[in-house]
């Protein structure tokens, strides 16, 4: 359980790490790019809120991602604070090589599973995608980062349909070989908490107890947080979120995004959990998102308002 | 628990039954009023996708209610089929006259744990709420009907703010005398999983585990569906929902409204618990309500799709 401990209620409070995906998975599929200007106030706006791993930037090819394209400049521009980890995803060597000299303080390496949607959103199969994720691995930690690999559509593909939680595991038990920490996301947001469950423990079989687990839910059929709560159960205090619940996925345009940094604090703050997060001082940065995607964003407290008020 | 097992990672998949409140509390505090056909139509629908129990309308005065003031033609014209309870909500013996007249099967009485939102939503206080409800389950008892007491602002009020189990507990034991259910409601959607489960010990500690508890969920902070699983590890299995999530507060306007039956349906039908809807069948009904009310519904099932496709 990683050092967890489990009361008869449901996970004991304790201290959860929030990581910021906004800056990245969020506005990465937006039809509107925000200007590098507006990223450095998004990513400001986040750390002043309390954000401590913040998933600012990827270096995916520009032409793939053209929304990234700015990811050095992004990076030279975001406020350096102690404590403040800056993380970049990374999908090849080439990725690897911008992040380090863009001065990251973390690496994301990403693996789908699901063989037919490696190919089509990197462009390499599932096991291509292990082998460079390894590669990527190996030489971040030699330049002495701090890594992830995640595994996307963990709970299930678009083009495939179910995916098992033992293949799961089999691609974890490769792909996560000398990382620190290994995210299993829900891609298309069609996860429920008994997945997570089942996740949590065919993976633990494969890789043992000691590599952390970080999750990363989509709210796209409305049980990201549900899974959330449940993924907290399995002993695991690490949650990807997006402020604002920015962050749709390019396969499932008509799908809300990534679950709410704002909803998610609310409610582990509220089962006594610390999150480390200024609830009022982030509330804002909805509507600041709001107005530079043209939109509106599918958070619920900003519009709603806290409790007790 | 009430019969219920709990397994290590949460309930047992069991029959969990939807109560159907779309027609009631979906469309109360609605700013366009559905006429009498379309209600039926609406009741109609959610019947033959499969819903069993359903809140169909209120028999709160019109002059305060008016969006429900066409509860006997919508009673007298609702589809009867084996199987099929129709649910009358009732404030007072004048609105119980009214219910028995109109033919439902069940009596849903209403008691607001705090007195301020009680005296602002029913002109009474809690106190005199309690012994309006108490003699409300007598009589339906009398005249052969099922009663169910609905705690509402169960997890907090939007005007005194907290509200501490130990009271809820002390107002149900009073209030669910002779009834054959009781039902705990986050009228204005602040709750947490914690709190479902803090509330369910307190509950049953006063009033005994023979007294089934339902559970009543908004999801305007993105909290309901996660409420609505830790609901069912409590080993309740009657779950409020309303089509197309329907069903805001009217001391909250910007609020989303109930938990949504089809993507609760999709959450707990994908753990293995068993609804009896048919999720197809109902999901066009979604953009019925939308086209009817002149505004999206927050279901997001409805959307993104099911899964697997």
């Amino acid at each position: 359980m990683a050092g967890q401990q489990r009361g008869r209620g449901g996970p004991v409070p304790s201290d959860v790490t929030i990581v910021e995906v906004s800056p990245r998975d969020g506005l990465q599929n937006e039809a509107v790019h925000l200007s590098t200007a507006d990223k450095v106030e998004l990513v400001t706006r986040l750390v002043e809120a309390g954000a401590r791993r913040v998933e600012a930037v990827s270096f995916a090819h520009p032409r793939v991602v053209p929304a990234m394209a700015d990811a050095e400049a992004v990076m030279a521009a975001a406020p350096r604070r102690d404590g403040v980890s800056y993380i970049g995803l990374v999908l090849n060597r080439r990725g690897l090589d911008r992040a380090l000299d863009a001065g990251v303080d973390e690496v994301n390496a990403v693996v789908a599973v699901s063989d037919a949607f490696s190919r089509r959103n990197q462009g390499t199969g599932t096991e291509e995608a292990v082998r460079v994720a390894a590669e990527v691995v190996a030489a971040a930690r030699s330049a002495g980062l701090r890594t992830t690999v995640t595994l996307a559509t963990a709970f299930g593909c678009p083009f495939e349909g179910e995916v098992h939680p033992d293949r799961v595991a089999d691609v974890a038990a490769r792909a996560a070989e000398g990382a620190d920490e290994l995210c299993l996301g829900d891609t298309i947001g069609v996860g429920v908490p008994t997945q997570v469950r089942d996740l949590a423990d065919a993976v633990r079989g494969r890789v043992g107890d000691a590599l952390p687990l970080r999750w990363h839910f989509h709210n796209t059929r409305n049980t990201g947080y549900a899974n959330a709560v449940a993924a907290l159960g399995t002993g695991s205090t690490v949650l990807d979120a997006s402020a604002g619940g920015i962050g749709g996925c390019p396969f499932a345009p008509a799908a809300t995004g990534n679950v709410a940094t704002e909803d998610l604090a609310y409610l582990l703050e509220r089962m006594g959990h610390r999150t480390g997060l200024d609830l009022p001082a982030l509330l804002p940065t909805a509507a600041f998102l709001a107005d530079r995607l043209g939109h509106p964003v599918p958070a619920l407290l900003p519009r709603a308002g806290t409790f007790p008020g």
